[in-house]
């Protein structure tokens, strides 16, 4: 039995978190920290899990949560983790980062983009990014592992095979997602009204978001070459999801089904990558509440481009899902342990 | 391991239902019946099953059906039920009806709301009202099962303590109830498209809704006497979950106090039935995704009234999940068995 | 030409105050006032004003404000206006406040409901109740207006007639009422982002919502007794809209066609309250964005109750355009002008 | 008085053209023509025109509509507009077309896009392509206009400046769109179902899309040489709407300030482009319900790229509202007449 513990237990992740990992066989739940509602009832600020969850909330002590806990989960703001995280604490326990704080191996990059200093950048070279289905046997032997962020997750399943491959320009890339709202958090602020989000979608952070450097990084791994790409996030009026529309040049003369045997021998194996039947599009809606990426290719030769698509819910593989694929590859379980629940729809 | 078979497994219910057995360690489905789609994948009817159901969708041969399978489920119109059953079907196998054709006793009163004429009245007196909490005994023995109406479910639960006590005058009870749109269904209805829902609120079936004389069946059983009640669902732009607030009088002078002890003790064993805490009133947020209700009772001294509320996902308790807690019932399994998913929010 | 100036205009009630105003052809805005917007200009707080608004945002000096302006609109929360109105601005401008310092005449019974100390109790016998249908001939000559709550209005409206007539037992009122979610105000809330709003339906204030006593005092003019009422508002995912479902015994044996001819008696000069047709059960999408009230009834012969329905907008007739529609009764111009927009659907 | 006449009035850009003309002081609705509804009460199928319009639905008879109208609007699908109109009709009255019959100079790429035969194409060549910002001129004299698509005339004004001055390089440019759901119609599809809708983001006719040589075509007239474009739409769960996040690179090296200098000098003077200030991403919540098109721009110096945005409600600026700033111009009205509404928020 992994013994877990969650700091920000209280946020869309870490409620995700706590909903999967309860229905997780070989998990007990052992912390719930947050620092907003310490003391208070954990069922009390999230009635689904009413007869379900007893346990009150707990302050941020990572310290004391290593005595309790095999795997500490921090579903926390940029900052938080890169502060708390000490060589004793890695000693007792293994950190899985939802943060930003680890992901970005050039700590420059990661201050520039991010505007905040970087509190432990000893840690960043021995942290592994959790992607798990390019990382896997890295992560296998992680003691502090950087969950990737959302849109990352999603804009990189999509185009990995075809970098990787060099048979488009991956500077040409241009990734326009679109999000749900809960991946804006559970702050109170005005703008995530409902009112506000509602009949309305809207581009923001274009030029200047910060999982760019993210996306960049791990392409220009794959591309064995630096890559500088176009990334623009959207929010669009609904609770979960991620789409993922990406546009490239072809380098090389490619039909459709070139491509889609190229993502068949990256994914095929893949439980959670899903190459979807040509001409098949990927919807948020068939993915929502599971750990699914569905994929999929259009080739235009009106302009020699082509069209790669992604969608996942932001919640389960975009954050909370990936973290527990990560863990169960950690704690050298199944990797799909407690990750098989069907997309709920509608 | 129980062989399933699903007449109607294109509808909302239908594929509520495969969702939810799927993940039910002792059951395999072995038939997805679907007249619209004969022939057809059914994970391109619902990609959410891509790489998960391979199967193709069958017709509606119930009696083809009862040699393969040890249940069927008729996740159908009102009226194909009815006309499908038969002394040799009910021999080889249970049959779970979702449909409305076993659920009241009269033949008359069905016929005279439902405007249609009942195929087989001979097999009413033997059906058995699914309602698990209620009738948890008699399920255990049934061969043909009248799985409940979404709103019924709802309203019986949320009233019947009071009812049954003779707390509340029956008579003065009124239901308004709220549902989210995947009730209504997946045929192609002007009414139902995206536009004409969204971004409104409306009342239908006023004072002629076909969940009427099925509550007030119920009701009357509890009180032994004949019960009418006024009833108005509404439709709400969202896709699950049913909101009921009933309002009645009370006939003795009791507390809030009086009256949660009351539900405690009839519903505090029940894994189902979440009495939520005093002053804390049901969402359907909290339910969605799972097989919960959720009551709650307020006393009104000003009005001696008593305010009683219940929310509940219609496609869960509503109608596949109680579909499932029922066959458990009839095959001696444990009650929850799949049933256990956590409330998935946001 | 009216001067008018907005006290709170950067609420959602006074940027409809300022959509409205601004169409009206006989009224000028010389005050934004808004409190947390200070020195900052307003179409940068509602972008849809760009380049129609090019004001900046002033503070709540009502005194000031009383020199520029013949009706001062207060948009604001309850107890501002109250403090802020003294008989020097009455002289000076005419006050119409939207919050609910001057709706309730028994000062005891706005500071139980409202758990606030009355600023000033002196100024709520002189205040005339908004209510146009109803009050009419009072609004004329008022210096002070109490415009009525967005529940209250649509609620009143409602049922009005039949409990003028007597021909419901008001004491069986039973007011089931939905909002969307503007009604909420623009306040950063957890419990109004869109998350937790959208898909979901709940109750909220069950059996002691403060708009309960302002329908109560209004009812009871009509019935000519102390009324007290049942009444449950309850939130709605979407952006604007109320409705009201209610239900009251009849005290004499009426059909539909008698009841409809009655509100035909009331309602058939009234250009803002419309009578469907007979089965037609309102909508709020079919009054969006007007100043509209459409009402219905329905009578169950089965329980001898009459339901009786009504759907507005909650910002256009149950906030800024009543307060428009007064104003235009104070000062002397045709009732309707500048309020005929169309409904937008969808 | 013009007179004005509507084949296909009761789908969603019908509906919005009534709203709209019988806001125009000077326009008169003769003819509320609809196939599907004949003989029945407009505000029958519009309850949002109760007690508003009285007229029937007629049929499609365009001949006889000529004789009454001095304008006829076609808002019908594809092909019936160009299978009606004759030199007899033109000589009586202007036609004004919402659908794509005469969008397109060349009939073989219309015939290959849209996949029918086109029934007259001697009427092409006359057509006068709508877009009254790049067209006025040519507009004021038209008898037969092209009312441009939803998606094109927003693509078109977002880039149009840069192309027009060569300052992009148009064959890169990438078009990602995202529309609300009344531009797919109110044809009763499962597609379009709100549970289908709702909780969902998708691509549907990538790299296929009809709009696309619509906006190539105008596109190279301003580049003056061929331009071939990626162009994506996607559909967005809200009602209104449509916004474009345009990518394209830049041939010479100037600033967001050059840019934005440039997009002062072509939209200035229009009353319906709203250049937004700097850093200020357009939302299609700022402009429901208006004639107003939102657009900006951001330069990326990463990438060398510029994003070019725009915001406009789909079917005012994108369907009716355009088609009566068209009229207006073709009779010499001032163009802004009827068209000077506020958008609503929320």
């Amino acid at each position: 039995m992994i013994k877990a513990g969650i700091i920000g237990a209280t946020g869309y992740a870490g409620n995700e978190l706590v909903r999967l990992l309860l229905q997780h066989r070989d998990v007990q739940i052992v912390w719930y920290g947050s620092k907003s509602y310490i003391d208070r009832k954990y069922a009390s600020v999230y009635e689904n899990m009413f007869q379900i969850v007893d346990e009150t909330c707990l302050d941020d002590n990572m310290d004391a949560l290593a005595d309790e806990a095999d795997v500490i989960f921090t579903a926390t703001p940029q900052g938080l983790c890169a502060s708390l995280v000490t060589e004793e604490i890695l000693n007792r326990a293994k950190v899985i980062d939802l943060s930003a704080d680890f992901r970005i191996q050039d700590v420059s990059v990661y201050e520039k983009w991010y505007g905040i200093r970087h509190a432990s950048p000893q840690w960043i070279g021995e942290a592994v990014y959790g992607l798990s289905e390019i990382n896997r046997e890295a992560i296998r032997h992680a003691r502090l592992l950087a969950n990737p962020g959302c849109y990352p997750t999603c804009s990189i399943l999509s185009v990995y095979p075809l970098v990787k491959e060099g048979w488009i320009d991956p500077n040409t890339l241009i990734i326009d997602a679109k999000s749900g709202t809960s991946g804006a958090g559970r702050g109170a602020k005005v703008n995530n009204l409902y009112c506000e989000v509602n009949e309305n979608i809207k581009a923001y952070g274009v030029a200047s978001h910060r999982h760019t450097p993210e996306i960049e990084e791990q392409l220009s791994y794959a591309a064995k070459k630096n890559v500088t790409i176009s990334f623009t996030p959207h929010l669009v009026p609904m609770n979960r999801g991620i789409l993922v529309t990406a546009y490239a040049s072809l380098t090389k003369d490619v039909t459709e089904e070139d491509i889609r045997a190229v993502y068949e021998q990256y994914y095929g194996k893949e439980t959670f990558v899903r190459l979807l039947e040509s001409g098949v599009c990927p919807q948020t809606r068939w993915v929502e509440g599971s750990n699914y990426v569905d994929v999929n290719v259009k080739v235009d030769p009106r302009t020699r481009r082509v069209i790669l698509m992604g969608a996942m819910d932001n919640l389960v593989k975009g954050a909370a899902g990936q973290a527990i694929q990560n863990m169960n590859l950690m704690f050298g379980r199944k990797e799909q342990e407690g990750l098989m629940q069907i997309p709920m729809f509608p």
